[in-house]
């Protein structure tokens, strides 16, 4: 991802969002992110780490080298390395679209939520599937704020979400882009695609999902958005605060909030 | 449901269009419609019996007597049934709000595409609640219309679909009742309430679904309330005739299709 263009900033509390989302998401995400023992791996735009500790725990037998564009996140994530004491995880600062390794270098790809803010996906997933052997497995996931429902239902809050997805339009990026990895990975000239959406389903009776997703993960992610889209006239700050009232509105007892990531398997 | 007002009409291209829709996600919605063997069931608001057909398939140790108020399905379910040779279910001309039952009758009560459509679907859970007994299963699958989303991406045809939603809401049910049925059940004083998503998610890997689901069920629905979208003014005709032209670009080799039904279980 581009450092200056990442829509959801760079900050300490942005870091604890991501590393929110991966602890509470790893079951629905992760359960099927397994590549064959004595793997290599690519990961492509790790960021701070935050699934890498998920995925490398899941793969103890494989070897990861873990990429992000960004020097910072690199630099967080190895901190993260040594706290955690991963042994089977190499990180270092690449380009997604200038990768510095060997055609077909890797026995499997992972993306996790990069694709998203890439101008060019197409060219990304081209440039990840020239590192992967002939036969390996490519693997992305990604949400799609579009897919998003609630109850109670409100408009304000809809206009709060699209804020989100307009700025990372803006930004060159696609937040609706879960739902195009099938002809994303169809136009790359993967093979054996397939594609399973994985839904969060929250109410009240699932109080873990409640304050880790509803409340920690989506809607800190959209609140975190408030002040720029204002200031970029997307919408105005009334409408923007009910909006995210109405999101934290949905964790009360009768509330019920859905989201949907899509995970995508595709063999070179 | 209330013959007069149900939204999408009683013609024979409805009765075939319900009969698709069920014969296509039979799997994904019915696959845990399952009962304890010799149990006595209702299935209240059963239609023409196009979900009929397929539980009592699932539940032949169980007997089931299915009602709904309009005489016209009734006796179309029974035709249905001379024909299919079902042995364990009786169909019954009956109000949900008032049904022809002693109290705590059933072992167990489902509802298939019927609180939709209810001006107080709570009530008609009471009314279900007294007949089921003490420790019965209650269950209901509902889908919810604004969970839809699919690429390419359309203004217009999210345009006709919300007419389909706000025609609904004129006759009094609601479209978007996946997402409620969680605070329903909770309302009704049901216990163990468990919901589970059931998204029906398409692309052009899955040819079946592609007919079944996206052209001949959601969009042959949207596409059955043109004419009256068009003369109660929810939309401009060209508009409408753009959006279902775009729900079935969706169905296109790179196109995707996400819709979303709900099924709720809760014990009395």
């Amino acid at each position: 991802m581009k450092p200056d263009k990442y829509v959801h900033g760079y900050s300490d509390k942005e870091a604890s969002r991501l590393n929110n989302q991966a602890d509470t998401l790893e079951d629905i995400i992760h359960c099927d992110s397994i590549f064959p023992n004595g793997s290599l791996v690519l990961e492509a735009g790790c960021g701070v780490g935050a699934q890498t500790k998920i995925i490398t725990a899941k793969n103890p037998h494989s070897g990861f080298i873990s990429i992000d564009i960004s020097e910072d996140s690199i630099r967080e994530a190895k901190e993260m390395q040594k706290q955690a004491g991963l042994t089977n995880v190499e990180f270092k600062q690449a380009d997604i679209f200038h990768l510095p390794f060997e055609d077909e270098t890797f026995d499997g790809v992972i993306l996790c939520f990069v694709l998203e803010h890439l101008h060019d996906p197409i060219e990304a997933l081209h440039s990840v599937k020239r590192v992967l052997k002939k036969g390996g497995v490519l693997m992305a996931i990604e949400g799609d704020h579009g897919s998003t429902f609630f109850y109670p239902e409100s408009e304000d809050a809809c206009a709060a979400i699209n804020c989100q997805i307009q700025l990372q339009k803006q930004a060159g990026g696609n937040a609706n882009i879960g739902r195009t990895l099938y002809p994303l990975f169809n136009a790359t000239g993967l093979k054996e695609i397939s594609v399973t959406p994985r839904m969060v389903y929250v109410d009240s009776s699932k109080p873990q999902l409640v304050e880790g997703f509803i409340k920690n993960t989506f809607t800190a992610m959209i609140e975190g958005v408030g002040k720029m889209s204002v200031e970029r006239g997307l919408v105005d700050d009334q409408t923007f605060d009910k909006g995210i009232k109405d999101l934290y509105r949905t964790a009360a007892s009768d509330g019920v909030f859905c989201y949907t990531f899509l995970k995508v398997m595709g063999i070179k």
